[in-house]
């Protein structure tokens, strides 16, 4: 016997899960498609160089890499961002200019895994390149807001900066001014100096960050962002002490946060403006936005944004089979079900108990069960059993399914989903 | 500069494309929640020695392997089945049993590169585990039927064997027998001397196949069928040449293949009552059945059975930006239109000329195109044009979002584009 496990930092997703996971998804989707964005997919694996050195250090390090059969060195996507300026640079004219896509797939990093940190995540990703206006900073600013807001949450706000105020401060002192709202003035005081910066200039450098003014840049970002009918202070705010990590930020940079739980980051993004000219033969400008999947699902979780249909099963009625001699009855009116858009489970074996059969019904949440016995067979009528209640009634084959048939139509899901009641 | 390059035989998928998959993956997860299956996800990565000795000579030498980071044996998806027993095995009395689940991921294997062969693709998987009646083999046909019937095909038919009949016969010889629709019964006479059958036995050997009876098993599995509104030799035919190459399955093996082209192979599957065994202390019976996702998009394509509406980029409308001083104009326009749920691109930049702006929406196939020039401005109108036919109208912004609004719901990028006429 080989012993079932998975590997650390790498998940199953159970049905309930995975029903959360498509919910967020579908949204997320939506709002994207309605902000003109377009899908995108790019391969899993792409050559080592293609990734190599446009993460930092940490890129290198955490990359999953290895040679291939045929001896190329490979490595896994750890970001969609590069996997995009490829493409770009790749297909040329082909593609439209401006270009807008999303994308959602999986990324690979070799992450220590801590609560919230997993080895393999989804990422879904907007951006726009070709452009260096920003009036497509507030395009992917807007479509972020909106998402979030559709999916419920009430208090996040973006954080806006822009990389150009750093100019001439050095490098090793601005990741303390990114850990100053986590560890608090005094530690970052303390880390400046251990840093190499002289005590008694410490707290002036901090305190140049609080009065620094936006750029004329960001001055206009938020005045479209306004038109957009969010407000400032409430949707979006300027704050100089982001500072994002990787590399290839250029100019704005936001970060999508809790406005009651600062350190809790949804998602992040940023113009590169240089990116894409590694692999291009002139610069092309571009501006995006990642959302962090999983923790957007942990904290809808935990603030119980979800809706409570994605807690029952996806088949709105078990037809049970009451024993062999039986089993075409269940099968014939399962077949009528599904013909009129009801999803529904058969339960697929002819020598199971009826009560074992609710028990399953039961577990899985199903939120109606068929039970056609020899009386119900003998004058072509079924007994529906509703699991919520426990009530039951007897009902002709017609009048099941008028019960049972959601209006909508039976390929959307969500919408069936929506109208159990 | 780095060269941008993909590696052989993976694939980005630029929107049109990507367009293409989400709408036939859209399509196949309703059908299979008609059907009652719930979504599930395993990981990209797992343990070498889970997926190795699985698939066979083959499986060992296609897959791709490696050791991460930390030294692990690793290896990427091969299939959704042996994820699927592990996840059966591990869960245990978490999971419903039945379980039947879909599973909608990509999987890897080092072949050959040729048309219509890959080395990452995506699998459409819907299996039941821990029943072993035909019932739960005919709900397995049912969904893929139904599916590829929701998809337009119209001349697919579900063949169907059982191994059992195979019995005592040398697996070398069934090889040959598995080509032989494509290679006629000539060569598999010959070939079948070459595997060491004496020629005079060739021929008989070939003729017992043809001559083979449905199994007890079968036969019960084709009344289930019937029963369902599926007619043999339409839908599904009992074909004894089907031999099914995974060493896994045990008894009802099928294959759905186009009625007019038997070599054009779209999905298949079988029973595989012993591979859960391996790694759950007492076996655990299962049947599934797996779509070619590309061998699908591939003969959708060729046949036309893409609505025409996924030529249509996914916005409705692209708002243009006439110059700097009325950016703010348009900018209104395009929230007030994604407040009204219309997919709505908004040129992101303040200093294009309005010509080039309707060429990048006739190169994107928007239909249809605002522009607010000075006049308008002043007038509180837009002009609306239509870019399939040229046509041009000055609307109130009120009549405007009357025009482009979609009867169904924002978020339902499918149905809106359906409505686009």
């Amino acid at each position: 016997m080989n012993k079932p496990q998975t590997l650390k930092g790498f998940r199953d997703f159970l049905p309930q899960e995975a029903r959360k996971r498509e919910y967020v998804i579908d949204i997320l989707k939506g709002v994207f498609q309605l902000y003109g964005f377009e899908p995108l997919e790019t391969p899993s694996l792409e050559y080592e160089k293609i990734l190599m050195g446009k993460y930092g250090e940490e890129g290198n390090k955490l990359m999953y890499r290895f040679e291939d059969n045929g001896g190329r060195h490979v490595a896994l996507r750890y970001d969609q961002t590069v996997p995009l300026a490829r493409v770009v640079a790749q297909y040329g004219q082909e593609l439209p200019s401006p270009f807008r896509r999303y994308q959602i797939q999986p990324v690979w990093r070799a992450e220590n895994p801590q609560k919230g940190r997993y080895r393999e995540f989804l990422q879904c990703d907007i951006d726009i390149t070709g452009v260096d206006s920003p009036l497509a900073d507030a395009e992917i600013i807007a479509c972020a807001l909106t998402g979030v807001q559709k999916l419920g949450f009430k208090k996040l706000m973006m954080n806006i900066n822009d990389r150009t105020l750093f100019e001439g401060i050095d490098p090793t002192y601005l990741i303390v001014i990114d850990k100053l709202p986590k560890i608090g003035e005094e530690a970052a005081k303390q880390e400046l100096v251990e840093r190499g910066m002289q005590k008694e200039k410490a707290g002036a450098f901090l305190e140049k960050f609080s009065q620094m003014n936006p750029s004329e840049n960001l001055r206009k970002l938020f005045e479209y962002l306004e038109k957009m009918g969010f407000s400032k202070g409430k949707d979006f705010v300027f704050n100089p002490l982001v500072v994002r990590g990787l590399d290839y930020y250029t100019s704005t940079i936001f970060e999508l946060v809790d406005s009651e739980n600062p350190s809790l980051s949804l998602a992040g993004g940023g113009r590169y403006d240089n990116l894409i000219g590694i692999f291009a033969s002139q610069p092309i400008p571009a501006t995006g936005l990642a959302f962090g999947f999983d923790r957007l699902l942990e904290t809808m979780e935990e603030r119980g944004l979800f809706p409570e249909e994605l807690a029952v099963a996806t088949p709105k009625v078990l037809v049970t089979v009451f024993n062999q001699e039986l089993a075409m009855e269940s099968v014939k009116i399962s077949s009528h079900l599904r013909k009129s858009g009801v999803n529904t489970e058969l339960f697929p074996e002819d020598s199971v108990k009826i009560n074992r059969q609710l028990k399953y019904a039961d577990k899985r949440a199903i939120p109606y069960v068929v039970i056609v016995g020899p009386e119900e067979a003998a004058n072509g009528t079924v007994v529906l059993k509703n699991m919520r209640d426990g009530s039951q009634q007897t009902l002709s084959i017609k009048d099941l399914t008028a019960t049972l048939a959601s209006p909508g139509h039976a390929l959307q899901s969500q919408l069936s989903r929506a109208t159990i009641n």
